[in-house]
């Protein structure tokens, strides 16, 4: 069997911070028990993925980065069950093991084996190892142990994953398309579907006109919302904003008071849901304080930088405006997300139009570059 | 007709801060268009009256206190018609005009007289300014204008308050024990039923064994919760919350780790529900780090001191946490609350142990020593 192979695979190393990406002939393991290996066909690029790069969040290098992708089933380790050779998936970066009380538990993604090996409480959601759950790793370069990002790896041709990180999907998925359902499109459809539950004819304000909230905007049109407020600094994405449904944009440099102000007036009382897609705690508190004083919801999705405080009078909230974070939109990704991709496939939603560039995969330095340098308000995609 | 003529009344005066209550002879002028005179019958005492006589909470002095009362119409002023002389009725903090795009709105129970005329948005919920809504009282006592409070003012014989503040109740309700449905148990059972939506089988952590908190337990136990952990650091509270249903008590002050620690420990992971019920910052973040951390809901019911910061690390909400605010429970409060009444008159809850003690109106400064005296679980009420 071709998992007791190891198999030679074409990989980019990030060996350090503030370098690019280097292209590498790298061994792969073949996986171990409760792994899979997989071919990876497409994978996007991320926020994530362009921090690290840039030295804003640690983890152990050289590691191969890469954590939203789709591809085909290699090979299977022992005991794996719930997937074949052959098979079509989507990686996730939350495991779902469907049998812990976490995972039983309807609501909430976080599984024990998640909670219990790369989650620390106080640290953050996400404190990795680098390693797969037996402490090793499946990837040798010139003899160097080479790091895992966050169980996931998917600037790769193969990766080893654990089989419960991957999720089936229907086998005519077109996979440089479906490839941000692993990651950007659960994050902003669930937040909008199933943590905020915006409601038709609706009020929604949205900070941060990136990639992130551009996908909100889009599940708040989606959802029925009437008004669509805008808030952001770089007005050049102003007009692709409008196009795909806000109704009014906010550059907060050029208003007198403090935007949060501005929003409650616009909207005689407050916004019925705020979304908080930059990362700071200052859009995060106007955000917050954007929504209506007795109903607002306000979903934080931007990750603020370590040891950063979000602090605000408690009488904010008193009244009764909500505030939640989601990871992964509050998707159990295995058992969820893939039904996504049968939704899109029967074109029960477009995101095609998410994806502006694609660029194959010896050119993924060239769309880190883009990347960096357009604000972007788009993904960019490396099919491998 | 009665409402032609001032109504001399027995009142009980707050002068100043810091000093008893002073029972005196007030004129009570009729109710004006949109007003209704109310014989008072029983009203509550709650820790927000008592916070105005320490001079905790400022409001315009002197005034008559108490907002959590029961009694039956006297008279009608112009135009008012939801009620009739001889109806009981309970009066609410919060108005509802049951016509604003406010009360009309199926969440939050801030009507838009309330948000105009005594909400300020930034200095908290309610900013009183000891007026009717046309800027004047109707109360006089020695020649000398004395001020409302939240609309309200039940420390008396005779009140006069909007029509809009009452709620029509089942006239066989017993008014001294469902007096208790105008504040303390909407916002008790509210942030249980409403706002938190406890869940059968679940786990809930309470912050604070006072009067709310107790009734807050009353309400995951009456929701099917499986473990209730109550924490408090004056332990003579423990038996009585045990007696309402609470499975661990935990006095933080013996304990070696901080309290929130220990219950993400004792329940593996977080509890379901977390509901604050003291009013200090500290003990808000206790309780938010209490609740797990992917799907847990916080609740805060307690009010923190003026110009408090509530400060955490934004991580803490990233995985999917709920911090959730409330005021009387999200009821709206006429057209929901009577039907508490209903329920209660049906049996299907039984909130009289709640009402640990009883006094006769002259008494009332004895009730509200024991009240600061005994570190209250109990709410400790006054017949007029």
């Amino acid at each position: 069997s071709c998992t007791k192979l190891n198999h030679s695979s074409n990989i980019t190393i990030a060996w350090t911070a503030n370098a690019p990406l280097s292209i590498e002939e790298v061994e792969v393991d073949p996986p171990k028990p409760g792994e899979v290996r997989i071919k990876i066909v497409s994978s996007g690029l991320c926020g994530t993925d362009k921090h690290i790069l840039e030295g804003k969040d640690k983890v152990p290098l050289p590691a191969i980065l890469g954590h939203e992708g789709t591809g085909i089933i290699e090979s299977i380790g022992e005991g794996v069950t719930t997937v074949q050779p052959g098979d079509k998936v989507l990686i996730f970066l939350l495991p779902e093991c469907g049998e812990c009380r976490f995972c039983l538990h309807p609501k909430g993604n976080m599984s024990k084996t998640l909670l219990c090996h790369s989650v620390c409480l106080c640290n953050g959601i996400l404190s990795p190892t680098g390693l797969m759950l037996d402490g090793t790793s499946r990837f040798t370069c010139r003899g160097r142990k080479i790091y895992h990002l966050y169980g996931t790896s998917t600037f790769t041709e193969y990766t080893v994953v654990h089989e419960i990180v991957v999720g089936k999907i229907d086998a005519a998925a077109p996979l440089d398309k479906v490839c941000i359902m692993s990651c950007a499109v659960p994050i902003d459809f669930g937040v909008v579907f199933n943590t905020a539950r915006v409601t038709p004819g609706s009020t929604c304000v949205i900070f941060g006109l990136g990639g992130i909230g551009s996908a909100v905007v889009m599940g708040c049109k989606a959802s029925g919302a009437s008004r669509i407020i805008g808030v952001d600094i770089i007005e050049d994405k102003f007009p692709w904003a409008r196009a795909l449904g806000v109704t009014d944009c906010l550059n907060p440099q050029n208003l007198k008071r403090p935007v949060q102000e501005v929003v409650v007036e616009m909207t005689g009382g407050g916004a019925d849901f705020a979304f908080e897609a930059v990362g700071l705690t200052d859009t995060m508190v106007a955000a917050f304080e954007s929504c209506h004083v007795s109903y607002g919801v306000c979903v934080i999705i931007g990750v603020a930088p370590s040891a950063a405080k979000l602090s605000f009078d408690p009488l904010m909230l008193l009244p009764g405006r909500t505030l939640k974070g989601a990871t992964l939109g509050e998707y159990k990704t295995r058992s969820c997300i893939p039904k996504l991709v049968t939704d899109y496939m029967q074109r029960k939603f477009n995101t095609d139009s998410l994806i502006t560039h694609q660029f194959p995969f010896e050119k993924i330095n060239k769309a880190f570059e883009l990347f960096r340098s357009e604000h972007c308000h788009e993904y960019v995609y490396v099919p491998a």
